[in-house]
């Protein structure tokens, strides 16, 4: 399991709360956002995603808390592919304070690629993952 | 211009920053869901807006901050309409300390009626409001 | 395990993605404010958690996400405690429809009861939960 | 006035609503963040105001919406200082889709430069904005 995708990000103050910092669920978002990139890098941009009717919904996610960053840091997120499998597809998520090792949380998404069976906002339908992308996800050189 | 539409909000850890206090696009939000609640009040909630296709796209929006929130306090959204246009409408928002007179903000947002052209997701176009829309919005009794 | 603590949310048009459902970091929003609710129905609001210099940091999170509900919806957010250690404690929760079994997620998060040492945004430090605390927690009546 | 800075965001999936556009009190949270970027810029970065117990409230904000994007799409936030008075000044936003001459949004924010009288969190006191500040602000080069 190799990371195969990095992007920064700097600690807004409206994502901080009152103790002075980040305010927890930020981190999910910033997964979501990465995920959102990852695609978009493997050759399925949001406009691809949208003009196939493709979406990748959640079954769950989770992340484990370690260092609080302050707004105004500036944080990597590194995701790697933790699990392929025919239609679903787990990503695993490490959060840096740049340049720096320390390791401020871990966290993980599994997913599932799926089709809107009648447009955007139907229900959806699994469907296996194109050949491009699983090896876009298995063998995409670090970022 | 009467008041016809109140909910409370009770201020969350996550809405406010690192001053402690209320993080200001929060109240933009609330203006955003009192809309909805509105909506709803007058005959149009979400599954009738969403299986008619209809939608309220802004305009434009603004807030004048007095004072500020902490996290945990139980805010008012008094919700005015400010005016009534053939199919735009301008919404009036103040907020206020539950049971004190003690004002916090005061916004405001221009609205317009609007259908998308084919289906969700698609160019929207405006149409004149409804009779009983405008009934309801002129004409509602105080919440 | 007993179920100490239930409060309701409606899902609103800004918490929902273009699929047209819940964003899912919306279900860690509202866990974070149902911690705050739950720990002010045992008898610290925000107001003392501040007097007193306290904060209950998250070791992690984590949610799975079975049902989606959208815009409009209501949903009830059930709280229980999972685990009572001598300064952290794991909280369990279960979002459903309102009025129906359907279960739409479940959720949990590990925090820690912690102080200030230096006053708000300074470290903490993690310290014994108070017995009236335990109590609260363990023994509270379904609400 | 001229332009002084410019920032781009990338449309996150959880920034749109069930319209597939951005939900608009996004653009408050991005003019909240570019007015913390521009006062890095300008030598007062998030570890300075902390260290000297500054903060910039809002008097008020406002915002016209024009055209909106979607996720994926790459906007540009470009900041003018409109007006700078003793303590106060206000901000002036143009977003653009990246690389078109297509306005997408015209925002406005007005603020107070303050220090906290007893530390953060403390009640806010306005002060004069310091001569480099306000040299950064009225003279900085196009970014």
């Amino acid at each position: 399991m190799a990371r195969i995708f990095q992007e920064s990000r700097v600690v807004a103050w409206g994502e901080c709360d009152p103790a002075g910092i980040i305010f927890y669920p930020t981190y999910y978002h910033w997964m979501d956002a990465a995920a959102g990139s990852l695609l978009a890098r493997c050759g399925w941009p949001a406009q691809r995603m949208r003009d196939e009717h493709l979406a990748m919904p959640l079954v769950d996610s989770q992340c484990a808390f370690v260092s609080s960053p302050t707004f105004g840091d500036t944080c990597e997120v590194r995701v790697s592919v933790a699990r392929l499998g025919r239609s679903s597809f787990g990503l695993q998520y490490e959060f840096f304070l740049q340049g720096q090792d320390k390791l401020l949380a871990r966290g993980s998404e599994s997913r599932v690629w799926c089709r809107y069976q009648a447009g955007p906002g139907s229900p959806l339908r699994s469907l296996p993952m194109p050949a491009e992308l699983r090896a876009a996800l298995g063998e995409a050189p670090p970022a």
